[in-house]
């Protein structure tokens, strides 16, 4: 199966010319639109929201991963294999998570080109006919690297959780970079100026109340019940969240 | 084949990972996207857009249907067969046309459980394997249930047709949830303050007037003549219809 | 291969309505979304569009096209064959810049009728299972004409190219319908009052900078760098362009 993530948008013609590719290469493989809505031009926040959604797919699945706003520069074209799944797409951190997190990663640099590579689109051009050739069975074509030699580091502005908000949903629910497992029932999030405490599901909470839960893919999101969380509470892409632990009865909250 | 009507929105992760459930457990079945916008946290007025939209498919067919705010609670996961089409969705009255409709009709409670059930996406942890089963062609993972039991009842607020905008489209269209033949050639439909004729449709009418027409499933619409009927007349998702018969000679329009 | 390029949108229920139709009549066909949001209401842009996107396509791929405001008029429907690859879908210039363009053409008035036309789904009645028929490997239901019968002339406003945005994409990336081949390395585009010169690819620009460039399907396009060209610049669809050739030294710019 080959998996697509990009920042392409769901309804025009750069997603189906990479079908188009993918079909003409491998015929056999099924494709499965995952994400077409990444966070445009912004790897970082785009390599949270994958590392967060790969973990309902098989091992040997092929995910074509296309945020590139540094198409057409020097950046590489990486294959990347983390925990037995397999990435192809741009080097600019957009696997670095799944990286940092993987108990067993290799990565590859793609040397071949094709007949006719364009300046902006190497989705097309380059990195599906990889996928596709991936899929196939064939090896990536191109050098083993060693996956450090790859890697963001953490003082570089890569943590291991991004406390930002790097995807709004169609309920307008506001997905953050933090694994929610680490934070525990007594943290409080700040985001757009409110205090937002944990709860289970919507279905606790009254009509408007604003919290944060763990999402169906383990990252804390804020919502509000019966409401547009990015919209009541001023919540764009991009804006940081604060963490914070309630205290004991001898604190303040 | 396995159809899929939701309220996730076209461009992210949600529909993506219900596929993949759906390819792993159930490879040789064809996904069909049908709906990725009915109307989010609205039941019942997706359960009228469900009912007028399933007449294109055959027999045997699978919906995959999540409209479903109150995932988390203690609603019921239902399978529906109504003439021969099955459903698989939360019981919260978004088969209840369907239902009401059905020459025949059947019904199953699921109380299958995965192994792992996250608590808000009960769409790919619990619907999507089980639309699977059907779609492989084992029986629904659940003692059968009485329909009638199901069923919500008129006096209840859930007509036989539902007078208020169930769908706006990509062309600002107004879609309503009354069906356009009991109404007749002379009804006048009020909406957004004005009153609208019944046309056959746009071709016959200068730009900008606005109208309402069977639309080709069957629905009374409301529209404009080269316009966007939403954006032109204020008619918002809800909004409420009047259905009026214009008098015959001896009376007032 | 069926290749669905339409004014429906991504969310909505035509487009899965008209696949629901193709995987009957048609299937073993591969059916890839290209685009849904093509100009609605609008055949002249969505022609230069099309044209401009089926570089990618094998012959033999047939296109399922529906831009179609004059549904329900006498406008014909059509099958053409341009350089190999097959069309279908009404006759309102929507094949025209294929036509002009191709090296071989030929061309048919579909004659064949569904036992149920709807006034305003003709994509879902009549195209797609003419579509289908042709994936099938079966002729065009109807006479063939020539197309020269069916041109449209220079003169009647439908130049070779169109020097107007034609497609605003997820970028915000205004698309003309000016091939950029022709124009040269010193076209200037006058758009949205903007003097904008030729670059290679956003990287080589300061962010802010707006230019335009050889998008990756030959056409001249408008962008920011690091911005959103539509908005930052004013330019909806449909806005005029203008171009001028840079003078040399004696010149003035």
């Amino acid at each position: 199966m080959i998996v697509l993530f990009t920042d392409f948008g769901p309804a025009g013609p750069y997603v189906g010319q990479m079908k188009a590719v993918l079909h003409r290469e491998a015929p056999h493989s099924a494709v499965v639109d995952l994400v077409s809505d990444a966070p445009s031009h912004d790897p970082m926040a785009a390599a949270y929201l994958l590392a967060a959604c790969v973990g309902e797919f098989a091992e040997g699945t092929v995910f074509l991963c296309v945020v590139d706003p540094g198409v057409g520069t020097g950046r590489l074209p990486l294959v990347v294999e983390a925990d037995g799944r397999r990435y192809v797409g741009p080097d600019n951190g957009l696997f670095e998570p799944l990286l940092r997190r993987a108990a067993t990663a290799r990565a590859w640099q793609i040397t071949w080109r094709p007949e006719r590579l364009s300046a902006s689109f190497h989705g097309r051009d380059l990195f599906a006919p990889v996928a596709a050739r991936l899929a196939r069975g064939e090896p990536p074509p191109g050098p083993e690297r060693a996956p450090h030699d790859l890697r963001r580091m953490p003082g570089a502005g890569w943590p291991d959780d991004l406390a930002r908000i790097i995807y709004i949903d169609h309920y307008g629910n506001a997905v953050t970079g933090l694994r929610a497992a680490p934070l525990g029932a007594e943290a409080v999030l700040e985001a757009g100026g409110r205090e937002l405490r944990r709860a289970r599901h919507f279905s606790e909470l009254p009509a408007g109340a604003a919290f944060w839960y763990e999402n169906a893919n383990g990252l804390a999101e804020v919502a509000v019940a019966r409401g547009h969380a990015a919209r009541d509470l001023g919540l764009a892409l991009g804006a940081e969240v604060t963490v914070r632990q309630r205290q004991g009865r001898h604190g303040k909250t």
